[in-house]
């Protein structure tokens, strides 16, 4: 069978539950028809809702039990404290090209160059979307190698796409003017979708911190803990068990929640793991606990990419972010939740039984 | 409004469009029933069919454009190539709680009473499963801490619930029997759902690799490149690049494959980074072309959890694995079609124009 | 000039001082006599003495002032609490060879081949000397390539040089056997020399772990602090500022200290690096602190190589270990006595002034 | 006995030899008199020389055999290749002091308070010094903490001392006009001698490159090898081998370089293992060989500390460099000849020889 026969995703389908006599009922019972390609439906993957946490509900797209539940008691305790205070900084899409130079000397010529030229190489950025301002342009070279990290702002859009691009141009222009050669439009200098230090130790998308003042009476009644016993799987999980393990991420856990709400609102998936390491804090102030998250590097948007497609569009309707800030300190909000419930749950020794409880009986 | 007091999705979801004054028509519009805590309904990843790869078909949901068409001619440059070798060693799924001690020699108390017990560790653990073996007990210690890893044979599921549960039973017996506490059951010494080092260098879940040799040809046709240049983008970006940016991750860009198989056949989105980290290695045999991935931390099944799920099932079943094993041989796979592809458009120079024309268009 | 043409160290050093037009009579007023290739005297480290600890004195060779003030202030706190408890696991010294394969079949043969003639290979590595035996294989493979890890017990001496002489004999044994060619004998598995996590989640040379409960009274009086400013400046330095600046040691600073002792008794200054990677742990008791650190690789011996050297054997003769093992716990004594000193400094706001009082007289 | 009870060196020494009945007659016979504290004498080194690279002869203080020998050819290989081309960046030293806020808010304040002040931190700064100048500042967050990384020309001193001082001042200053408390002046994002990503990132002391392209002739002659034998040793070595040992250097072995060069002239000993980190590159140009060294983290000086004492001032008149930027200029070439001869011994098998040779005479 030749994929390319079949021009609609029903056709292709069909051919499939022919050709291997099995049944896809479910993978077509969508209203989804976006152009990816060799279509034959959608994946179904559960959404719930939690929140409300300073004032929105969150979507969450999740196959595991347990996870919704376990947010809600976070957004709980968050709200019976007083809600959560988030920071946000945009640095920006990146794109990384490395250039083949022929000696140091080239090297440095072009190093040149590229310093020199950054208004040039907005004008030419600006030229390819009406949405893109470059905004940073950060280089370094080793051997015959140089490699340039370009920083742009894409308004409310993650935008890859449109950094690509831009990028593409650029490097057009500075491959015809100094004759050096582009080896690659990606040199893993981005860091894109990859978990990286450079992208921890310069940021990457935005940068978000979230925190919370928990008093003792909501750690008793909504956590059934306490600041010393969430402070102590804090200390011995979060930051001595990652030193230990060489994570990059001093962290209980930000992925999942990551994963849940980027699946819900059309992030890119493909982000998850270098949006999930970050770091924790926590601190008793006598029998109240302070507990923050820090995520360095938060690639999201409200416009482009998966957010058009029609549940995901729906789901950012949810949280109602008037933009892609608004909607960076929402997910912050949302990881500091999952935090804060999964240490509490750590610390009274109950997170076997909630696995035993939500995720055996699908 | 209270979540708590809507009884089915529907009403939940009904009480939101009034709520908000939005229309969530499509997250309605599924047949998954799944018990996620306060559903309102699914979200629709669009699935996309890539493949033949070594004789299957792979089901990729994504809502990234272009990417289905990568993969397909990553497996058709493959197939034209004689196929894929793949090779897997299956690590275990790991729990890694922490335990508190008073001093060193109460710690080598510990340390001796851990790795005398493997046996009977054994026994604990498959009273809670009759799918679940005790394969491999590690801990190390610093300070007052003693961190165990524990890994698990899980048959073919994934199997993090049942490994928590096990080693909770296991970490009952360890208090009762030696005094010690228990600081917390997970104590990032799993890694679970963190890329690390530890995982990297001890394996977790499935350890793949997978290669193939592609001749001129098809590297000229299927392709438009060439051995050279496509060993050269390898080098600046994937081994370069990631050292001097200091990624976890040496590979092009494994994130959006696994991200895609993962979605469309219900493997835990959470995991979706640990597993991404790996490395593409590549070499010229003069113009022919080898090439190579290897991902040291696989984790993936083909029971329980999200595969269970209406789509994600019928999305298995078009691969047609025949256990976990088999499935892991599949992602090998599909990892190294993918690298193949990006790093043939990057080294024409396309990668672009590819994004341009599929990545704009919804 | 021709250095070669010179047979002396002191006829070399005067055609130096001809040609340059300088004086080197410091150089050259030395009593060493060491075989390195074109000598012309030696470098004099000043030495002074810290302790005792645990009833020993500790030679140490430094050129900042204050340092030795510093460690010795730690011994006394120490020894005021008690003393140290010491805990030194032996894992032994590591070469790592490549070899390189034509595919993942010849790969998965020459792993067999490894892994199944451990004793053959302990027996061609005891014929190289009577100080040497194989201890463990551990092996891993990316590509066409196979890394192996062979760890050896060298008795009391660091065992490099030995370990090298062996690896090559088991190399050219597994070469003939195999048909399989080895690229490089140290293929950065070992990993000699260079920070890396595989030594730290392995362990190389000794393990060595060492702790102290400081009373208030020795907090105040000898160190002039209190648990709570230790506690705190421990925190937000050696666990929080190391994970937020991605470094590999989350300590205070062990590498002065390692140095100091290093340079003093002869072993490696090359490994100084690798093994000041480590973890500082600390926790209130009350009023008191409890205290400890890590080296999950430390690489040193009490003969061969530098330890042999006139003024290195009177330095090892001061703290008179009588192995290897148990000037291992004296280096794990020290490099907590370092910790406790520079954490009381920092929290006391002194180490400006200790640097400018001791370091600015020189 | 008691340490303090002795006001010389020989009198503390001659203590220590009737005390432990033994004989430190080498430690005595020094003309050092450094004003280290309980100083007994010095340890001696053995000094050999290398070169001439690029017109200047190096000393190396060093206990192992083989080295100076190795360098030499390294050298040797580079002259003959029409000398090694360098390059160097100042980026400056470092002091890392961290602040605790009370929340969010205080932190934002604290964040504006410094980003406005740069000029007045010099202006303090420069009171302390005649020789410093602030050039940076660079400040990141996380929960209750800011962390800032103060970065200072100190003309020819590589200036820890000099920029501990002068921090010291601008906390005082920022404490006092903000109200906010330092926990420590030092807080791990100096990064001071600990390996670590964020000066891996940004540079710290001289970022240095250094090159040379070896012809044939040159590598058969003088390195017994070819230009295919080393890439190959490189590319397994110091790309494959260091990254899947999550090495955090990228290189054959620059620490025993380092180590020797740093204790022939006075350099920090405690610098060794951070300024070790850094990336060698290799490129066939037909049968002749392009090969590069690049660290991004190079911590010299030719005035203050170690430099100034009697042997090591002498090291310093040997190589003649004008000021400290042509001292980092000498490291460079020094390291690059290095990694030449150990890349070429590796790739020829006769490294264990070597060692055989000169490591075992002593």
């Amino acid at each position: 069978m030749n994929l390319r026969d079949y021009k609609t995703a029903e056709d292709r389908r069909k051919a499939f539950e022919k050709e291997l006599g099995i049944c896809l009922e479910n993978i077509g019972a969508t209203t989804e028809e976006a152009r990816i390609e060799n279509r034959i439906g959608a994946t179904h993957v559960p959404m719930g809702i939690a929140g409300p946490l300073n004032g929105k509900y969150i979507p969450l797209a999740t196959t595991e039990g347990a996870l919704v539940a376990s947010i809600s008691r976070g957004c709980k305790a968050i709200t019976g404290s007083g809600g959560a205070t988030v920071s946000v900084v945009k640095i920006g899409a990146t794109r990384g090209p490395v250039f083949k130079v022929k000696n140091l000397s080239e090297n440095s010529t072009l190093y040149e160059f590229i310093t020199k030229n950054k208004k040039t190489f907005n004008v030419l950025a600006q030229k390819t979307s009406g949405h893109i301002t470059l905004t940073d342009v950060y280089t370094n070279s080793v051997g015959l190698y140089r490699f340039v990290r370009f920083t742009f702002d894409t308004q409310d859009a993650m935008g890859m796409n449109m950094v690509t691009i831009a990028t593409q141009k650029i490097v057009e222009f500075i491959e015809k003017q100094t004759g050096v050669r582009c080896v690659s439009l990606a040199g893993n200098f981005d860091v894109d979708k990859k978990p990286s230090w450079f992208n921890v130790t310069h940021g990457r998308g935005f940068e978000v911190w979230a925190e919370a003042v928990m008093p003792q009476k909501v750690l008793h009644d909504v956590l059934k803990t306490t600041a010393q016993k969430m402070y102590e799987v804090w200390l011995a999980k979060c930051m001595i068990g990652s030193a230990i393990a060489g994570s990059m991420a001093f962290n209980a856990q930000f992925a999942n929640v990551i994963a849940a709400v980027f699946l819900a609102t059309g992030q890119d998936a493909g982000h998850i793991g270098e949006c999930s390491v970050g770091m924790t804090t926590a601190e008793m102030k006598k029998d109240d606990l302070y507990i923050s998250v820090y995520i360095p590097d938060l690639m999201v948007g409200t416009v482009g990419g998966g957010t058009g497609l029609a549940t995901q569009k729906e789901a950012l309707s949810i949280i109602g972010a008037k933009n892609s800030r608004e909607f960076a300190e929402v997910v912050a909000g949302v990881v500091l939740a999952g935090e804060i419930s999964l240490l509490a749950s750590l610390s009274e020794g109950t997170i076997a039984k909630a696995h035993q409880r939500y995720g055996r009986n699908r």
